[in-house]
C-alpha cells in the first residue's frame, strides 16, 4: 500500500489567483487538485494547509471514497463553499494519483468514454447588440456551436459579464469589490430583443444561452422565460437565488424555456428538491466547489434519475486542474448536456500544462494518465496572491443585490 | 457618522481554541465577535483577516443589516460554516457597538426582556447508569432543572460525550482526530433503559434531554423515539443527519417524542423545509454559526410562525462572546424554549469577562451596555492556537459514521 | 427602570379622522402611536381607552416584545383590525420611546439603513384616459418613478379611487356610506386598454401599478393579469378577496403579472399560506393594522424566506405617525420593494409635524430620535371626530360587492 | 316593508358584563342581539353604537343576508372578534324580528327541528381528583350525560377553569388581569391519570370532555391525545393555538382522540383549512363571535361536507340571547354534535328571560316566536359596566402563555 507523504498548498497568481493542492505519495506519485474559491482564496488555502494536510499524511491514497467521507461526515462542520472546495481538491488529486498508478486517464476509471467529445459553449458579449453579433460570429468562426450571449442594459454604466471593450475580466484587481448599479426593470425591458436579434442573425442551428446572474425575482424570471420562448434558448441560467429551491417552481410553471442553475452548489442537498421536482433541466455544479469527482459523480447520477442533464460550470476562476477533472467526469457521464468553457489567458495555459483541449467546438480529455494536468510550481515564487474580488451590485435605491 | 477604523482577528487558546473578532470604531467603541469553528479555527480566521477585514474599514458600523447583506449576497460564495461564522462574528460585534453607543444591553435593542431568565440545560454523563444518576444529581443540586443524559454503550470502548472518568473534554488535543468505534444496534439496545432509569430516579419534575449525535437512520430514530415515550423526554436531539430535511418526516410520523436539531445549520434555508413542515419542535441554530444576531433573529421569527421553539446550541467551543449574543437574543425572543449551557473552565471565564451569568438554573444577560463581554487580548501572546479535533467514529466494520 | 405613567387616546379630525395614542413615561419620554381604522375610528379609541390604557400603567416601556405578547396572547380575543390596530399603536409608541431614550432614529435600532431611500409610488387617476395621462405626467414631473393608475369605467357613474374632478377624497364626510355601482365585466373590458395607453405614453422606464380593490373573482383576475402582460405592470393589487388564501393559486397559475395584496391583513397568519406558497410577490401589510413594528418586522422576515417583498400600504388614512413607523421599518428591511405614498393635505402635515419626507421620488425617515413625528394636541379641541365612511359598492343587479 | 327605526346598545352588568343590542322597527317589532366580547365589552359597544347603529336606520329588517354582506363586505375592515361580534349581534336581532313577524320560533325558519333536544355538556372541576369525582357525580345526578372534567396541577397555585372552592368565576372583577403561573410539563404529567380516574368512576356510558385552553405545543397535544386514548374522551378541546391551522395535522396524525376547536374563530376562513383537511371533529364557533346565525349556519354547512360536527361554545360570557340563537340554530342543524352549557347565575337568568331550557340533559329552544329571549332594560341603570378580565398566564420562567 502506498501512503500520502506530503501535502502542499500552493497559492499563486499567474494572471489571476489560484489555490492548488499537490499530494505526493511515498511511491513518488503526484496528484493535483484545484481549491480555488474566487475572492476567498486564502480561506480555502488555510482550510487545507492548517486543518486537512496533516490529517492526510500516512493514509492510503487509494481510499478515495473513505477519505471523502472522512473529510465530510467525520468533520463536525459540513457544507458550504470553503469546506467543499477543500474536499474537492483532495478528491481530484486522489483520482489523479489513481490514474497515474494504473496508467489510465481518469475518465477510463470512471467507466470509459460515452461520447466522442463534450459540446462546449463560449461566452459572447457586446454592450450594443451589433457588438454582440460580432462577438457571436467570432465564436462560430472558431468552430463553436453554442454561445452564451450577454448585452449591456440601457441606463446602466456597467453590467456584470459585459464590457464596453473587447476584453473582459470579471474579478477586478482591488482590495475591495467595486460597487455596480443594477436595474432589473431596465434589463427585462431590453434583453429579450437582444436575444431575438442574435437568433435572427445566427439562424436555428446554433445553441444560444443566457445568464441572469441570480438577479431576478421568480416572477420576473418567469416573465423573461416566456418573453424569450420564440428565440429557442438552449437555456436560461441562474434566474433567481437558489437557496430556496422551491422558488423555481414558479418559473417552471410559466415557461418552457429550459432552466439551468447550480454553479454555487456545494452538495447534492443543495439541488435535491430542485432536481427531484424537475424544476430545472441542467445542473451546473462544478467538480471543485461541490466536493470533487466522487461527489459530483453521485450528483450527476441523481440528476440522471430525473432526466436532468449535467452541464458544469467552467469559468476562468476554475483552474485548468479542476477543468480537467470536469472534462474527465463528463466524458464518462451519460447524462451530460453541455460544458461551459470561458477559456484562459495564455499565461494560465502555460502555468497549468494540460492534456485536455478543444477541437471543433468539443472538449477532449486527452489520454495522459490521471487528469493529464500539472502546475508549474516555480510560479509560486514571483506570482504571489493579489486581492481580487467580483463586483458587488446595488439596485438604484442602494439595496444590495443578490449574486 | 462613526466609522470602522480597525478590525483585528485574535486567535488564542486559553484552554481551548477561540477565534475572536475585535472591531474598533473611530469614536473608540469596541465590538466583540466570536468566529470559532471547532476544528477549523484557522480557516475562519483567514476568511476574516484576509477577505473581510479590509472590506469593513471606513464603513458605518450602524449599518448592521446592510453589512450582513454585503457579506452574504454581495459575495459569490454563500452558506456553509466558515462563511457564516465569519459573517456571524461581524454581526455580533456590530450589535455590541450599537449597544455601547446607546448605553443599552443588546437585548433591550431587540425588543426587551420577555421572561425573567432562560431555562438552561446542563450535560450529565456516566459510563454506567449509576454514574449517570450521580451526575444528574449533581446538576440538580446545583439548581438546574433540565439535564441532557448520555451513557456508555456496552461493547464499545469509548462513546462521544461520555467519559469513563469524571471530567470530559470532547475536543482532544491532537494534530489528528481520534478514531472511535460506533455500533448503533448496541446503542439502541441499551439507551432506552438508561433513560428510563434516570426518569425513575428523578421523578416527573425534571426536564430530561438526550442527544443521538446524528448517528441513526430515520427508521432507527423513529424506533428510539417510540421506545423512550414512557420516559417523557423534553427532546431527542440530532437523531439523523439533516441535509435531507425531508428525512425527519419518517421520524415524526412514528413518535411524539419532541425532536430538536440544527446546531450545524448555517442559514434559514437549512431549516426551511424542516420547520415549515413542522418536523421538529426545537431549532438549535447558534448565533455564531448561523450568521449572527441579525440572521438568527429572522430564523427564530420564521420558526415562530410554525410553533417551533428556539433552543440554541451552547457547547464549550462557542466562546463566551457568542454565548452572550445568544443569551441576549433569547431574552428578547418569545418563542424561546431552552438554552444549552455546557459551561466553561475557569480559565475561559477569565479570558472572556462577561456580564451574563447563571442563577438558580436560569441564564441572565446582565445589564451592561452591548453584549457585556470582552476578551483579554494579552492572552494571544503565550496562548497560541493548538490543533484540537473532535473524534471521528467508524462503525464496527470500519465504515465512517456521520457526525 | 422607567415606567409608563400616562396613556392618552386622542381622537381628532384635522381634515380627516385620526386616532392617536400618546404614551408618557415617568422619565418624561413621550411615544406616539397611530390607531386609526378608517370608518371604525371610535371603536379602536374605545378599545385602547377602555381596555388597554389601564393595563399599561406602571409597566416598563422597554419591554416592547413582552407587552406585544401580553396584548396578543394574553387576551382571549385576538386578530382582526380593531384589536391589531390597538396593539400596533402601543407597539410603535414604545419603539418611539426607545429611540428617544437612546437618541437614535428607530431605523437604527432595527439594524440600520440598507438603502438610500424608499422608492415611493403615487396615485394617478383620470376618468378618461387623456386625463389619466395628464395625471401620470404630473407625478413624473414631481420626480416620482412609480405611479398607480386608475381610470373610469364606461357605463358607471362613479368608480372608487377615480374622480371626475381633479381632487379626490375616498372617505366621504357622511353619516352613512355612499352606495356606488360596480360592473366587473365593464371594468375588465376597458381597463387593459387604459393601462396600455399609459405604458405607451410613458415608455419602459416608469413603474406602473394598478389596484383592482378585491372586486374580481379569481378567474377574472387571472384573465386581467394575462391581458395586461404586454404593458409590464409593476404589480396588480388586491385582485380578489384574500380570506381564502388559496384562491390566489388560480390567478398565479395563469399569469406572470406580479401580484400584491395584504393591506387588510392583521397578522402573519393572514398571509402564511399566500406567502409560503409564493402566490404573491408583494405583501402590503401596514404597520398600524398588523400589530406594529414588532409584528410586521417578523412578517417581513417571514416573507423574505420566500422571496416575497415588503410593500406597505400608505393611504391618507394612515396617519403620519404610522407612516413614520413604516418608513423607519422599511429603511432597515432588506426585502423591501416599494412604498405607497398617497400624500396628505397640508392640514395633516401640520397636525403631525414629521421628520420623514420625500426627495426625488424616494421616502426618507429623517434622523430625529425615535420615529421623528408628533401630534399637535391642541387640535383635539375644535377638531372633533366627524363620521366619514368609504363608499359601498353594489353590482348592477344590486348585489353587494367586496371591498 | 317594515323599517329599522331605532338601534340601542345596552351595556349592563347583572353579575357580569353583557353588551346587548336592541333593534326596534317601525312596526314595533323588537329584535335582541348579544355582542358581548369578554374583556373587550366597551370596544364592541362603541363599534355598534358609533359605527353601525346609524347605518341600520331606515333599512328593511327582512334583508338579513344583505345587511350581513353590507356590514362584512361593505366595510373595508373585516374579521376579528370585535367586528364579527358586532355583525353577529345585528344578525341575530334580525332573525329574532323575522321570527316575531311570522310568529315562528327561529329554528322553524331555519328548516325546522331535526332532533328532540340538544345533548348538553356541563363543566365539572376539582382541584383534587376526589373533588372532581364529586363534581361529576353532581352533574350526572342533575340528569346530564356529558361532562367536561378539569383538575388542579401539582405545584401550581391556580389553574384556569379550576377552583379550590366550589364556585368558580373565570373573569375576575379587576381593572387589570391577574397573572397566573402555568407549567405544561406538570399538567401533562398529571392530567391523564385524573381523566382515567373519572372514566373508571363513571363507567363507559358518560361522555367525558377535556379542555387544554390552547396551552400545549402540537407535539405535547399529540402526546396527551395518545395518553388519554384508553379513557375514551368524547373530545379534547383547544389543544394548541389555531391561527396556524396546519398545526393540527401533527396532533391528528398521532392520536384518535377526537379534537374540538373554534370558540375563538370569527369566520369560516379561520377554520377552512382545519375542516377541509379533517384535522378536527367538532367546530366550536359561537353564533355571537362568528358573525351571527347567517354566517355560522354556512360554517356548519361547510363542516357537514367534511363530516365535522357543530358543537358551539356556551360559556357564561355568552349572554342568554346568543345562547338562544345557538340553540335555535343547532335544533335545525343536522350535523350537530353537542352543546356546551356552562350555566348562568340566577341573576342572569332573570336579566334575560328566555324560553330555552334544559330538560333531562338536553337543551330545548322553546316555542316562542323569534329567539324567545329578551333583556330587562331596567337593569342598565344601576348595573353599570365593571372592568373584568380573564387572567393572563405566564410559564415558570415568566414567558407569556397563549390563550
Amino acid at each position: 500500500m502506498d501512503r500520502i507523504e506530503r501535502v502542499d498548498v500552493l497559492v499563486a497568481s499567474p494572471g489571476r489567483n489560484f489555490v492548488t493542492l499537490k499530494v505526493t505519495t511515498a511511491d513518488g506519485l503526484v496528484g493535483w487538485g484545484d481549491a480555488t474559491v474566487n475572492g476567498r482564496e486564502l480561506a480555502v488555502a488555510s482550510y487545507l494547509r492548517d486543518h486537512v494536510a496533516e490529517l492526510l499524511l500516512g493514509r492510503d491514497p487509494g481510499r478515495i471514497e473513505d477519505l471523502w467521507q472522512y473529510l465530510y461526515r467525520g468533520v463536525y462542520w459540513r457544507r458550504g463553499p470553503i469546506t467543499m472546495a477543500a474536499i474537492g481538491a483532495v478528491d481530484m488529486a486522489l483520482w489523479d494519483i489513481l490514474g497515474k498508478r494504473t496508467g489510465q486517464p481518469v475518465y477510463q476509471l470512471l467507466g470509459g468514454r460515452v461520447r466522442e467529445g463534450l459540446l462546449a459553449y463560449r461566452h459572447a458579449f457586446g454592450w450594443e447588440t451589433s457588438e454582440l453579433l460580432d462577438a457571436v460570429d467570432r465564436q462560430l468562426a472558431d468552430g463553436y456551436r453554442a454561445v452564451r450571449v450577454q448585452t449591456g442594459v440601457p441606463g446602466l454604466r456597467t453590467v456584470y459579464g459585459v464590457s464596453r471593450e473587447a476584453r473582459y475580466e470579471p474579478a477586478g484587481r482591488a482590495a475591495v469589490p467595486l460597487e455596480e448599479e443594477w436595474d432589473s426593470a431596465a434589463y427585462l425591458a431590453s434583453v429579450p430583443a437582444a436575444i431575438g436579434a442574435v437568433r435572427e442573425h445566427v439562424g436555428s442551428g446554433v445553441r444560444l444561452l443566457h445568464d441572469a446572474h441570480h438577479r431576478l425575482t421568480p416572477i420576473q424570471a418567469a416573465r423573461l422565460g416566456k418573453a424569450v420562448e420564440p428565440y429557442d434558448l438552449f437555456w436560461l441560467e441562474d434566474v433567481t437565488p437558489a437557496e430556496d429551491q422551491e422558488a423555481f417552481r414558479l418559473v417552471r410553471e410559466h415557461t418552457t424555456t429550459p432552466l439551468a442553475v447550480g454553479e454555487v452548489f456545494n452538495t447534492v442537498w443543495d439541488a435535491q428538491h430542485l432536481i427531484s421536482h424537475r424544476y430545472i433541466d441542467y445542473i451546473r455544479a462544478a467538480v471543485v466547489h461541490a466536493g470533487g469527482i466522487s461527489h459530483v459523480r453521485k450528483l450527476f447520477a441523481f440528476a440522471d434519475v430525473y432526466g436532468v442533464k449535467a452541464a458544469p460550470h467552467g469559468p476562468s476562476d476554475i483552474s485548468p486542474i479542476a477543468f480537467a477533472a470536469s472534462v474527465h467526469l463528463c466524458t464518462a457521464t451519460h447524462n451530460f448536456g453541455i460544458h461551459e468553457y470561458m477559456g484562459y489567458p495564455q499565461q494560465v495555459h502555460e502555468a497549468f500544462p494540460h492534456a485536455w483541449h478543444v477541437a471543433d467546438g468539443y472538449l477532449q480529455p486527452g489520454d495522459e494518465p490521471g487528469l493529464g494536468v500539472s502546475f508549474d510550481e516555480s510560479l509560486v515564487e514571483g506570482h504571489p496572491y493579489q486581492p481580487a474580488y467580483l463586483p458587488v451590485a446595488r439596485s438604484l435605491d442602494g439595496t444590495l443585490v443578490d449574486w
